[in-house]
């Protein structure tokens, strides 16, 4: 049996990685929904308008928007109203709120009770809520690698907040996506790292929402590698109470002992992004001095991967009722 | 007038950037300290062997010492004793005490009267012990950027400590050395970025000494950055009190005034890698929200640069009673 | 059905990109081939030692060596002892004669018949004698790109050999395996270009033998760019007669027009390295200006797909009976 | 005594490569040329319009022309009307008729008779003319490279014309300028090399006209490299005549010996990009097989250094009665 799914923005660089994962997929069938110049690509797929009567007319089961905050906020409405699930790679529908919304995206949302209904396609967090969601907010590249890292210090009460939690986040260049700018361009990023969006990036609230921070007690800072895809993230936090190395990886390994897309680092290593180059895990490993009470996490993902398109297949084999790793193993 | 001035180990990294800025220099005549044979090499300066005999024969004024820890633990002691004063850009004697270089560089130090003789060269904490000092510890590249910059929180009672330091390090291959290892080579370095020495990196102690931290308060990982040269470090901090950005930042231009190699950023920016590449420059950034009391630090140099050779320079230029500034900018 | 397939030398980059080749392929049960402590590797396979007896033992068809020359040379004896099938990725038997390989590998070999018995592994040209061979060498990675490209314009009487051809070649750093050298070094290879063995190279012979030219008529430079895989090679020929773009177009679209792996450019576009990172492809596309008689073939590969273990795997294909496709697409 | 020099274009590349170098230059007061908000820059520089007389009120000696073609050709008649001297680093003015100008840059030259008296800033063949040119069209960047390498093979008749003279040719990013394209951006960059305009770049002709070549006699491709700077061109002749490889590079080190910027390499040895990164240097190495008469002649620049503001700064060396070298050793 298979499923027809529509894919918006299959230009840009998750889209791209979308198609490139669904080719190893043996239950979909990808349909680009593509209102640019049909015959200027070499892609050997079918193509239709992105209207409710089209994708409606070419039964498509569910639509993947890979494309910016404010094409989406346009197109999903038109998508459920043509009665198929969406998932939202974009930022339009991952906070709650709509003055959250309006706070970190400056703009009002034109559909506040889209937000309140998107289920947050997070499946470690929120896998029940999933496959019954008619909308799916696929989560930010950063807060997924965070929350993932963040929240079992939380849950156990591993950390002290007042401490509060520090996240050194670093991306490579993919995840601005592929229009050209100054700051993306080769001679700007190569033998080059930089920070931006210190303390005020609009993933932020993501990271509070789901990891259950106040803004107090967490400081992120965005910066850019000078490589294509991967995040890795460090993380500082101050423990709590006493406590070993051991019982802190106890923890994880415990909360994710049955996430196929969690791995869990043994004692003394910490993962890179070779590690996760190309794959939908997330790698998790932890450093931690008793004698100091000071902790420190590495979680690495692929942008592209677990931080965009191979988390949104993940979240498209739950909303389909398909096995969940199929395509991303 | 000029000065007859020796380097050894002219073949790695730092002492290759020591022959650059010192071919800049209106003041300096290099002679190179090499036991190995002396036809191979297209440079066309003297060659010494590195004995007290010879430097004192040479009529050296001081000599740079830009070869691994245990090579500078053997030499230093003949170079004193040819009555030239010592620039160690090596580890060997930037601890103050045998216990504290027995924990963090696994060895007994075979002449513990010299740590405690040692000045340390950081010219803008120590500037008065320079000139009159017979052996100078350069500091490590690591420690550079942070002092710099934290040091000012610390002085200023703008930190909370409790909750402590925070300093995520990110570093070119070139401060590794040029010794050929797998974890330098090219294919996998490329796309990639690393944490290594997590909370236990034996330049943590410098740091410490420097800002008067306790081991409790500051946390430290260094990582690789797939870039040639460069370190930037990102500081977190909280405030102890209520401050505008504008206040930290009145701090640091008041504590830097006078200081020809560091440049404190305007409100609202931070430096790059690009802004200090092949400079003795020092640049800080510094980003705070008063609503939360999270404040972070952008430090910025060229570890080949003010991380060891541009430094070397300006110690020299002290020990000399040169201009500080001759042959760096 | 699937078969038992041993790998020697999975360290190696080739060796590793077998393995990720091979967890696709649906017929394959791999095992290593380890002499090294086998506890130390977080790799869930079988290993056995390297021995006939061993291999015997565990029913292997086939074995891939991955390993250097001179290892590779020790080692095939004793595999076709026991009765198996061998692809030698090494350059230990690509060369017919022990004339050529002392010439050019420097050294006599131990077992000149294997020379003359040996199937040289470029399916494109000779298909057919590789599923009766014992023994496959797998060809060099610069000479598949360069014969792929050159071949049909001998074939077809279309350059001028007088005026010679010039295959100016240039290869990721991966080709050089992953043995730590200061010329393979992060930092030497960041922002540089450099050629080796100009005129020189081993791979010669190879592209000579299979393209049927002469070594008066052949110019070779091998080039090292930074950058992790792929091989990109500039040919350059004069016509013999008088051509169009679209016919010399047309004769290699004829010579591959069944060739699952080979991609023949449409008429004013070439490949980049990026169209066949990580595949089995070789991408080929012909720039020729009629009023000059000057041409230009752009041939692009994988180093480690086409270059080495995609084309090893499409070798293992052929050799077992199975689709010549498979694990590859 | 010092002079007063215009920079058109100093945000680009070029221009602030030139402003590097002349701050480094003991004669030189540099102005900006510059219409854009003034205050928006941290350049602490004088800056003017750039209109005749503005310049003239200026004081200006002479001007350099960092911008792009269109640009310079109306800005060059300007600055000539005003009674300076013009470096023109753009395509304008190096090609000396309008109908080469209009074949190769698609554009009627609007002031042909500054084609046919602009001198050709390539102070190594044209030394005599450029002290007494009002107009010095600086050299494009391949050209540079390979009309070094090339023109002694021609002059001692080393090279069979018939067999031609290829010129496979390697840039880095920024000679491509700071407008951002998806072309020149991180991603499309990184871990990739492509080949354009084959056989047809508009750098062709001035290699032609300066190497005395005929069309039918050169094939020429650029490449872009994943680096910020530099050029290496590869060069392919076939010997004309019984020649040996010292032979020939005496003939190079003739040509060249009394040249401060060209270094000819020892006999077996070819330089690479770290080589001449960052200086005003061509380095040329030659290797030369005389079984078979075939021979490559590798040639490196720095594409912003000798290919464009070194270049420029040694033109204007020459222009202005200054030592030729000043500012640039």
């Amino acid at each position: 049996m298979s499923f027809r799914v529509g894919i918006a923005g299959h230009r840009g660089y998750s889209g791209a990685e979308l198609l490139r994962i669904l080719s190893r997929h043996r239950q979909i069938e990808p349909v680009l929904l593509d209102h640019r110049d049909p015959g200027s690509q070499a892609l050997d797929l079918p193509r239709i308008p992105s209207t409710a009567a089209a994708v409606r007319e070419a039964h498509l089961q569910l639509v993947f928007l890979a494309v910016p905050t404010e094409a989406a906020l346009e197109l999903v409405p038109h998508m459920l109203s043509a009665g198929i699930k969406v998932i939202d790679l974009s930022g339009a529908h991952r906070l709650k709120t709509s003055d959250a919304h309006q706070r970190w995206y400056g703009e009002v949302h034109p559909h506040p009770e889209l937000l309140a209904e998107a289920a947050y396609g997070l499946p470690e967090f929120h896998r029940s809520q999933i496959p019954a969601a008619r909308l799916i907010a696929n989560p930010g590249c950063y807060p997924t690698a965070a929350n993932l890292a963040i929240k079992p210090l939380i849950d156990n009460q591993v950390a002290d907040l007042h401490a509060g939690i520090v996240c050194d986040a670093k991306s490579g260049v993919s995840g601005a996506g592929n229009k050209p700018t100054l700051k993306n361009s080769f001679c700007e990023v190569t033998e080059n790292f930089s920070a931006y969006a210190i303390l005020e990036h609009r993933h932020v609230p993501e990271v509070l929402a789901h990891s259950h921070l106040s803004e107090r007690d967490f400081s992120f800072t965005a910066q850019l590698l000078p490589i294509a895809r991967g995040i890795l993230e460090t993380i500082y936090f101050r423990a709590a109470r006493e406590l070993t190395e051991a019982e802190i990886l106890g923890a994880y390994a415990r909360a994710y002992k049955n996430e196929p897309f969690i791995r869990v680092y043994p004692l003394g290593s910490v993962p890179d992004l070779h590690a996760v180059a190309r794959t939908n895990f997330c790698d998790i490993g932890i450093r931690f001095d008793p004698k100091t009470g000071r902790g420190v996490i590495v979680s690495a993902i692929d942008n592209l991967g677990k931080g965009a398109a191979g988390q949104a297949v993940q979240n498209m084999n739950l909303a389909l009722g398909l096995p969940e790793t199929e395509g991303l193993l």
